[in-house]
């Protein structure tokens, strides 16, 4: 890696992993983290997470090889030409959201010259927020995908590629459009539903849920501050993956009011041998 | 406990786990496995989980003190029921089915003088079939909702529920409609909502799942030979609880439609709540 100084803005559990990792993993000389919040990055710094704090993504740009922008979705764009705006030519940025049309869209023919742009959607994560959940194997054989547009040059979507891998991950480059329709079904659907069936657990039967409801709903723990702008962003795919998934429970309930058994058995059969493909 | 000998009927996780757990425990003198497949009586003999296999249930109920039947929830009530004509007087019969009416009327009326059923339902389980994975600490610190009939004596309540409190488990009597339109709630209506999930994974999406698809799709790994027969003994519960969700799926999609972030926040937050009350 020919990365000497890295500069994570947004620290919260994937900014202080990103960082955590890269120190750790000694894949960077120095972590220079960008938070408003004064406290996060006062324990971040306390903490080993970082070297250095900056109230000012402008300021850590400036100095920084390497600009990993992890905020929510909807203000990952500003931020990302903020830091633009301020960088050193050649100086490479990314991003850690879990959509990625239109922050692309956002940021394409916007940057200045000399500043190069891949984003990055790590698929990885967890319910609990915060920076003091930071986990330097939080990439560890997990997929990052990388949605470079065409223009970017190779060597930078190549230096991109090799930091993560240095944090443990795999590395897969998809289209901005195609990544989204198929996370719309594979993560954002999925944490719509796990939020709709906590939300509709009555108080009085908390006693008796057990480990199934409890792993179908883990996720709608997770902040409502980044999902509901995620959801948002991509929020025709979702549309059409819960469409997608509305017709199977339409069938489920076809076959539950028809008392079918064999169809019921036929449709468990499906879902097991989907889930049973997942290691 | 006055309990010498128990009779496990169906020599699966479940039943597995109750002859493993009472055996390690020492809450027995001795277990007899009742299973029609002898390759899975002669490893469960072999592997400690058994002190003794029996072919046939009226044989190993005339000796048995408790008999527990976990067996798939369409065929409980007539193993139970064989075991009560052939059992001596006292002796106690229940089983671990998931649903409880269905079961609760088939038997009831039907029990010869003298043979007392209890209904259990442990609130304990896994995506995982078969004695192979039976876990002597499955009940520990996990719910049996116990449905007795009205008329059933209190002692015979009283020793079931010493029985699963002897096995780790905490233990709570419902009605067994009560039972039946909770767990439709907590338990049957997210088995559903897992597999549909599952069945609609296109194979080449599946490198883009990530812990929370594997996290909400988790259960839709169960057997479907299990899960067919609970889904259609409690139809009418699971369909009022599909419709409950569908309802909140509906606010969701309309929130998408008109794009009104303020309406999807609220919807992840009241999910983000029901979820954070879990442990």
């Amino acid at each position: 890696m020919s990365i000497s100084t890295l500069a994570v803005v947004g620290v919260g559990l994937l900014g202080g992993s990103v960082a955590l990792a890269a120190r750790r993993r000694g894949v960077v000389r120095r972590v220079i983290g960008v938070d408003r919040d004064d406290a996060v990055l006062h324990r971040a710094c306390a903490g080993g997470i970082l070297d250095e704090a900056s109230p000012e993504v402008a300021a850590a740009a400036a100095v920084a090889d390497l600009v990993v922008v992890c905020v929510p979705v909807d203000v990952i764009a500003s931020q990302v030409l903020l830091a633009a705006s301020a960088c050193r030519p050649g100086t490479l940025l990314t991003d850690v959201g879990s959509t990625k049309q239109a922050i692309v869209e956002a940021i394409r023919h916007r940057l200045p010259p000399g500043a190069a742009f891949v984003g990055s959607h790590p698929l990885a994560g967890s319910e609990k927020n915060g920076a003091d959940h930071a986990d330097a194997d939080l990439f560890e054989d997990r997929l990052v995908v990388l949605t470079p547009m065409p223009e970017v040059e190779a060597s930078a979507v190549g230096q991109v590629s090799d930091f993560w891998q240095a944090l443990g991950a795999r590395v897969q480059v998809l289209g901005p459009e195609e990544h989204d329709r198929a996370v719309a079904l594979t993560s954002h659907l999925p944490h719509l539903l796990a939020a709709a069936l906590a939300g509709t657990l009555p108080t009085e039967l908390d006693e008796l849920t057990a480990t199934g409801f409890r792993d179908v709903t883990r996720v709608a723990a997770g902040s409502p501050r980044l999902w509901g702008p995620i959801l948002q962003a991509n929020r025709q795919a979702v549309l059409d993956a819960l469409a997608r998934l509305e017709a199977q429970l339409e069938h489920f309930r076809r076959a539950l009011a028809e008392d079918d058994r064999a169809a019921l058995e036929r449709m468990l059969e499906a879902g097991k041998r989907g889930r049973d493909r997942l290691a």
